[in-house]
């Protein structure tokens, strides 16, 4: 038997687990989950035989490293800072190891040892960062090896409701980290390319320079741009690329909305509110407008943010009940992000039959012959129930085949990786397909970065 | 003779040195201007019999410790972070010191030294901090001292040019360092009390949400939130205070042009813009704006911000050549605020015979057997030259009283201090009368913190 340790059992291992114990049997597989709380492991792995639950404190060193040593590869699915720990045992004891989180720069440090070991140290290989990876250099690599030069690539993910949950005028609930949510863009300005020139938005005036996509069946949506879209401008081998934007999704609507918030001030995380724990909801949003002896909390706002009486972010606002005198926040020295969140978390926050969708859309710009071409790229994931969600498929399943195609010696590029070689992605992205997590690809006409065009 | 040591002899030190060598002969003194240029000290100083000059780097050691140890008190003149290797040597050798920054905690943290030793570390006794600390007290401790229970405290500062020098649209000449105008309110959202509420502002909001004020003979001005109002809330003894708010004075018109630059993100220090250097001041302004193959930077920038054509914010734009696409920014890997900066000191420079303005302005409320007050103060002081700044004067003098003054132990506190106590704000407050540094006070009726009635 092959032994796979799983570390962490959370909302993002269902699939990934599921995987592994259905080719248990062929595979020839035994897979242990260590985790400091089995509760959420037990109900995915039933008394299968092949599987083992163990309580693992990843922060005892003695569990861990024996753990880690008795096994023939790891999977962590700890949240991103505690994988170091980890990956350090894993050259250690000379062990592959997968997850599906960002590179760190500790991480990195590691490449040197993991190659001299013949180590694979697999990342990034989830949905987001994950999938969109392995789809966009499948086509990148597709478009060069017929001759083609990149001009554009945008790429754009998001984590939704399906449609059938989705309920609200926000078009949204919460699938993922609310908290993410809350303070996504905040940190510098967003930077990217287009048509040649470098552009900033600050964070005031993210939200208000979307722009729209549309995927067939599933209707409209906008996206936001991320902070740093050049990111992977040279990992990609994209260094003479025109146009490079990289955002995030959502339905349409949405981000003028939020750009509400932002403006008032509600999603700074940097300061604590005085007093915060026996604040209404309106008192919070008082907080953030000038004192008047008469006038409405309401007026306040829609007079400074001139939001007329029938626009339909005015009814957003109302159906999360911020106005609200008599609920109250309930956060001991809470941020107004934290504050914010709670009170989103009352509205957003999944019921037990709400299923959730991951949506992702690239757009690949390039000339042939002379001549300037695009291809638009896009994938639905819809998800089954709360505990198979869309993003434990999309996140689990890649993370799960890239383990057992290292234990195959499928893939074998020692060293500190993320899925952009056709030795993991075509395999994977092949495999994929058979979960029903395929792209769409359509050619269109090049339209480049032109508002106008759009 | 006593000899006191001033150490910098930079912009603010003019009328410091002036007052100390006209009261050399009568008061028996001799100053010692230490800087690492003597340049301007030369100027101002000319060939006076009780003064010495010396080339002083405050970074040796032993050259600083030796002119320390030879004076009977030091005035630091030096950028604030530099005071605190003086002021231990002054701990070191038992001198004296006055300094017109704030107190950091580096300093802070002498005060046990000092009254161990019987020294007077003094420090904000310059204008803004400085003169506000002293006619606030002075107001203040006068209330109280009648059985009034102060309800409302306000006060706002500005450097500014003086009216026969104020000859832009934005009413605005830079008479200080011009850094500290481009990120002023950056760093966290602004705080304050209104009428019994905390109020927050974030920083994309904080030139939209100015308040006016109007000194007689000089008209409308306009002031903007201080990030923290409450930093002197206990200091000053006003832990039961309703409304407490402490601003930045500007000409009526500049904060709403401002805002400008602070939403398209402009005035951001924290990243570098790619290839600044050949960027002409059209790019540079392009660079917040999104791409068109077609539309113009101006129909770009007024779509993005809503400005009308006839909008005078687009006159003060047009004023500092922003639009123009032959000018160079010439700075290699600049951040936007140096940008910025740059592009306004093309304007905003002070010509030879321009003359710079201080204006401040307090609003006291208080309760006094049952019924509401209210006291309005204000004072403006008119520069002479570019070397007898009023910026020189009102930092320069109460500085060089206060030395006097403890060198004639009228002022014995020991400790580090700030001029909030009556040995110190009543002398200095009548003294500086005499150079037409006074408050014009009247009485008002009580307002309190209600925009209908302002």
């Amino acid at each position: 038997m092959r032994k796979i340790l799983v570390i962490g059992s959370g909302k993002s291992a269902s699939y990934l687990i599921k995987y592994l114990l259905d080719k248990s049997r062929s595979e020839n597989l035994h897979v242990t989950i260590g985790d400091i709380n089995t509760e959420n492991a037990k109900k995915l792995v039933g008394n299968h035989k092949n599987a083992t639950l163990i309580n693992l404190d990843v922060f005892d060193e003695t569990q861990r490293r024996k753990a880690i040593e008795n096994t023939d590869i790891v999977v962590s699915m700890l949240p991103a800072r505690f994988h170091i720990e980890v990956a350090k045992d894993c050259v250690t004891y000379k062990k592959h190891m997968v997850t599906a989180s960002y590179v760190s720069p500790e991480m990195q440090a590691l490449d040197a040892a993991a190659k001299a070991n013949g180590l694979v140290l697999m990342n990034e290989i989830g949905v987001d960062p994950g999938i969109d990876h392995m789809s966009a250099m499948q086509v990148l690599d597709h478009i060069r090896a017929k001759g083609g030069k990149i001009i554009l690539f945008e790429s754009f993910t998001g984590g939704l409701v399906a449609p059938e949950s989705d309920t609200n005028l926000w078009n949204y609930k919460f699938t993922w980290n609310p908290r993410n949510v809350v303070v996504a863009g905040q940190g510098g300005a967003a930077k990217f390319l287009q048509e040649g020139t470098y552009k900033y938005i600050p964070y005031n005036r993210l939200f208000r320079r979307t722009e729209f996509l549309e995927i067939d069946g599933f209707g409209r949506f906008e996206a936001y741009a991320n902070r740093d879209s050049l990111k992977y401008q040279s990992v990609y081998g994209l260094e003479n690329i025109k146009t490079l934007y990289r955002g995030t999704m959502r339905r349409v609507g949405f981000s003028r909305a939020w750009n509400i918030f932002v403006v008032l001030g509600m999603t700074d995380d940097s300061y604590t509110i005085d007093d915060s724990e026996n604040m209404s909801y309106r008192d919070f949003v008082n907080a953030f407008l000038p004192y008047s002896p008469s006038d409405s909390v309401e007026l306040k706002l829609r007079h400074a943010l001139k939001i007329d009486q029938d626009d339909i972010v005015w009814d957003k606002l109302v159906e999360l009940d911020i106005f609200n005198a008599e609920k109250r926040v309930e956060l001991n020295k809470a941020t107004p992000a934290q504050i914010l969140q709670k009170i989103l978390m009352d509205s957003w926050t999944l019921e037990t039959n709400d299923k959730d969708m991951i949506v992702m859309y690239h757009k690949f710009g390039y000339e042939l012959n002379g001549k300037k071409h695009q291809i638009d790229a896009n994938m639905v994931v819809l998800g089954e129930d709360q505990t198979y969600t869309a993003m434990s498929k999309t996140v689990g399943l890649p993370v799960a085949m890239a383990t057992l195609a290292i234990l195959n010696k499928k893939i074998t590029t020692p060293g500190v990786q993320i899925p952009i070689t056709k030795e993991v992605y075509k395999p994977i992205l092949k495999e994929l397909k058979g979960f029903g997590i395929q792209f769409n690809e359509i050619k269109v006409p090049y339209l480049g970065y032109n508002p106008l065009n759009n």
